[in-house]
């Protein structure tokens, strides 16, 4: 048995410890954070936006194309896990319980 | 030290063998991928987008929106995790790395 | 000479008259028209998330999914007139603008 | 009875004559189109995700914000009718008909 904090766990607190320190809280309303969310979405799917399938593979994007991919995927998860501290939700029980709703589905 | 998967990596597995199941990781290249989470992450927008800020608070939301939020959130993050395996990504390594950038930044 | 209102200002027009016969004008506010038209444009990349890039071709999509993505385009639309009509954009005079700032730049 | 091009058809025109002059053409495939409208949507919306619904109204925006909201929205456009010239969409069709469908659901 653990007593430690699982990732997702320490990263909310870091995301909350650094929007506190600049006092952005008063704006992390989840209207407001859902608005970000899909703007760093947009960003995420505007990086492929031109390339072809061939060059959008894993094993044939350039390191440049790929480091602004895991910066917009690190915007798309702080914004997630900023929502899910202000809505107390716990993201890998909800990810689960899709799955396990997925599961009756397909 | 510790031995043990952390959560998002056993997430991602439990992804990966939910997708893998169903013959589905033809489909997954990364820019579907983004496309589907884009598609996520309009539905979580839309979930808030006729409610006021007052009805969209964390302590007013009905039972029955937030779970519907819960359900938008865990398919953003699914999709999110699927494209970090599929590139190879650390999702949490790249969430710190962010934080540091945006340290300098703001 | 003409006299005529142009085909955007009549849409503009029946999409308020819309709107004004169901007392929606109340949530018709610039952040949540940008939150909706942003869910319209998620189901709209989400109808050819999964289809290869032959599938997806103007000769060969299927009549349903074509007119599936009629619609979205659609509600994309009235949500971005509608948008216009409350800020007061004139939509076409905007394109040409954008389009001149893009000559310079491409 | 007038035998001039509407507006729309004239903007699509443009905008079809813009992407020619650049051999953009080869890469304005409906999937990429939708991809790249997602992208300027969730630029609009981020536009607007920090101002609170007070700083967001059309009568207070400033300037400079209300300006970025318009070349946001020119971008929206610009995609949306250059998929519907790939498609061969009437976007004002597409609307009548979506509104016709909605009189009916409200």
């Amino acid at each position: 048995m653990s007593h430690e904090k699982n990732i997702l766990d320490e990263l909310i607190e870091e995301i909350r410890t650094f929007a506190q320190a600049r006092d952005w809280e008063q704006y992390h309303t989840p209207k407001n954070l859902t608005m970000a969310l899909a703007g760093e979405a947009g960003e995420l799917v505007a990086e492929l936006q031109w390339l072809t399938p061939g060059e959008a593979s894993p094993d044939t994007l350039t390191l440049e194309k790929r480091e602004a991919l895991v910066m917009e995927m690190a915007d798309v998860q702080i914004y997630l896990l900023r929502l899910a501290d202000v809505l107390g939700v716990d993201v890998a029980e909800a990810v689960r319980k899709k799955l396990a709703i997925n599961e009756t589905r397909f």
